[in-house]
């Protein structure tokens, strides 16, 4: 395979989509083959205050990806339109964002990011350089590069424009300001989710104005969450955040469906790379290999990620300790659970620890031996766990908890 | 009757729409019965080389009327989006205006306007005054304070999107640009066409916005031209430019219809006032008074208001001469026509001056006896005139032109 094969088909690994193909081709080529400069790979981040999860890191391994590749890669805080904060002044929690803000929340990011990305090479920039010293005439030239109707093709605003709900008139000069980024960047590719698409297609218009090549837009899927169904998210508590401790990114990990695993490890694994994934797909679907000794690999690749791998090992031989009920147990996290001073029964307090929804369910669960307490099946319904109870709690291998039992005051 | 009630007669003489009236006799009622401050009154004016007719004398002579009544009166230079000029690109007729251009429209502007307005009370502004110290941020949350479907309502916007005609973005910015000029100049009132209503409104929301007390918005009828039907401008040829000669003013101004007249009067008449043109109107549907004096002293009034009194005198005589046969026609203008060697018939020469659209229709109103030359009335339909004939010739009581024959080369 040659080399400019190996890097398209790393660049492309678990993308939705690739604006245009033979585009990127051409300019790899450019870079790869005929020893040229390398690409400029751009992508925006908000200037908010972030707290990332692994759903997040989809795009940072991409950024990854191409620096691996020998590629520069840019950081860009749209700080500009955070500074401005919500001018239209309904929005009163949207509050401009001060200098100082955004440096903070830059040093936020950096903390994070660099558990992905390679610090040497990626350049942290911010909008506002180039948009600061823009002045109201620059903004109405910007403006007149687009139509209003093409603005209103944009999903979001055609369908608020259809509703009747109001669109502000700024809300159409945000998708220019991140279009003239790529200008001011000079940027050959830009990375973003798929809801970004008509965002990035923005830059390549922009680009051909101002006479430069249109940049090549890359977009990447949202990932999927344990849910399995819906997008991962903080508010939705299917997310795994990337500063959670070593044990409950495993664990977490560990509760994803075995379809939705193959997604999970084309946008989120480094080690198991496109030819290996088929292997062991091959593999599992002769009955050669338990899926979930491979969902155990992507769970401590993860872990070892933003821990380390001392930590990632810790945390693997706790889950196999919880599951197993062989080895130490006492680095798993241990939840403090609030009951009566008479203590509760097994079904009672499994839901106590959220590991079932309901008692009813609880005891299915029990009829089916399922429940597990210190590695061995539990059946004994009428047992009381009173205050000072400590063990691991398990329903089926996935669900687990390490608990102490205090008294509720 | 107050002068508070004398004021706002005087404004609302001619006017189209007040908004809001009670607005408008609150702030005059604290400026001129209270002894507050003169109201601030805006006009906008398009920064390109002017040339203007008395159409455009509408707005100027509202104006002077709130000059007359003690206000201050400012013409705003909307100079800001002229240096821009098209940003698209597609017009390049549209080029940028430099700021020598602006500077030397702005005389051209002086040179005509201060024949109407007084120069002692008229503030002259650029709006880049402030919109050039406005920077990228400015104009975003300027345009974040009007929606996409609000702009989309105004007339011309709505037909263009309808039709699927493309709309620049930045044309959503020019109404907000005029809108913020009021905030800019704390304008108490605005005035414009009636075509500009939809903007002159837009100054209200903003300056509301901005804690100002919103403008009165006062929208001026267009001028129909002297075909009775369609506005004056230039390019329909219905027009009386202010530079015009006394005579082609008194001449043209003589030509309008008797019903029209009436409303050239309310627009264009400082000396036949709101209560005289009542008197004057009975007289004339009593029979008391010819249509065509009243007529004659709006036509001297515009030709002196242009060129002096003298000049107006010396017009008027010559209209008269040339209509009635009488007196002195040295002073009307000569038009050189283009005859063949072997010269015109009466109902061709009618048409090659211009007075008629047809030989036939020449020929109609020579049987009614409505042709006259030199004052009498003629009917040697046979009469050859030849290369070297210079005399007047009319048809009825407005169409006459003097004229010199020429042979064709």
């Amino acid at each position: 395979m040659t080399e400019l094969q190996h890097a398209l088909d790393l660049i492309s690994r678990g993308s939705e989509e690739i604006l245009k193909r033979e585009e990127l081709e051409a300019r790899l080529r450019t870079s790869v083959q005929d020893g040229g400069r390398p690409l400029r790979i751009k992508a925006g981040f908000d200037p908010t205050a972030p707290d990332l999860h692994i759903g997040h890191t989809v795009l940072l391994n991409k950024m990854r990806q191409f620096q691996d590749l020998g590629h520069q890669v840019i950081f860009l805080i749209g700080d500009f339109t955070g500074m401005i904060g919500d001018p239209t002044g309904k929005n009163v929690t949207r509050k401009p964002l001060t200098r100082e803000d955004v440096a903070a929340n830059a040093q936020t990011y950096a903390d994070q990011v660099f558990k992905v990305l390679d610090r040497e090479r990626t350049e942290v920039r911010f909008n506002s350089e180039w948009f600061g010293a823009m002045d109201a005439a620059g903004m109405i030239k910007l403006a007149a590069q687009h139509t209003v109707a093409r603005m209103l093709e944009r999903d979001d605003f055609a369908k608020r424009y259809a509703a009747q709900q109001p669109i502000a008139i700024h809300e159409f000069l945000y998708p220019l300001v991140q279009g003239y980024d790529s200008v001011a960047l000079k940027a050959d590719v830009e990375l973003g989710g798929t809801d970004q698409k008509f965002n990035l297609l923005m830059g390549r218009g922009l680009q051909e104005h101002f006479g430069q090549p249109p940049q090549i837009v890359l977009t990447m899927p949202l990932l999927e969450g344990l849910d399995g169904v819906n997008k991962m998210s903080k508010s939705l508590g299917n997310y795994i955040g990337i500063n959670e401790p070593a044990i409950d990114i495993v664990t977490k990990a560990m509760k994803v469906g075995d379809a939705l695993m193959w997604k999970w490890i084309d946008l989120l694994s480094f080690e198991i790379g496109v030819d290996e994934a088929k292997v062991l797909r091959r593999d599992i679907e002769g009955g050669a290999l338990n899926p979930r000794d491979v969902k155990l690999r992507l769970a401590r690749e993860l872990a070892a990620r933003f821990h380390g791998d001392a930590e990632a090992d810790k945390a693997v031989a706790g889950w196999h300790a919880a599951v197993r009920g062989e080895g130490d147990v006492s680095n798993l996290p241990l939840h403090e659970i609030l009951v009566p001073a008479g203590g509760l029964r097994i079904a009672a307090l499994l839901v106590a620890a959220g590991l079932m929804p309901s008692n009813s369910e609880a005891s299915r669960k029990l009829k089916e031996r399922a429940v597990r307490v210190d590695g061995e099946v539990f059946e004994d319904v009428a047992r009381v766990f009173t205050p000072g109870f400590e063990g691991v709690i398990a329903v089926g291998k996935r669900n687990f908890a390490r608990v102490h039992l205090r008294a509720a005051a």
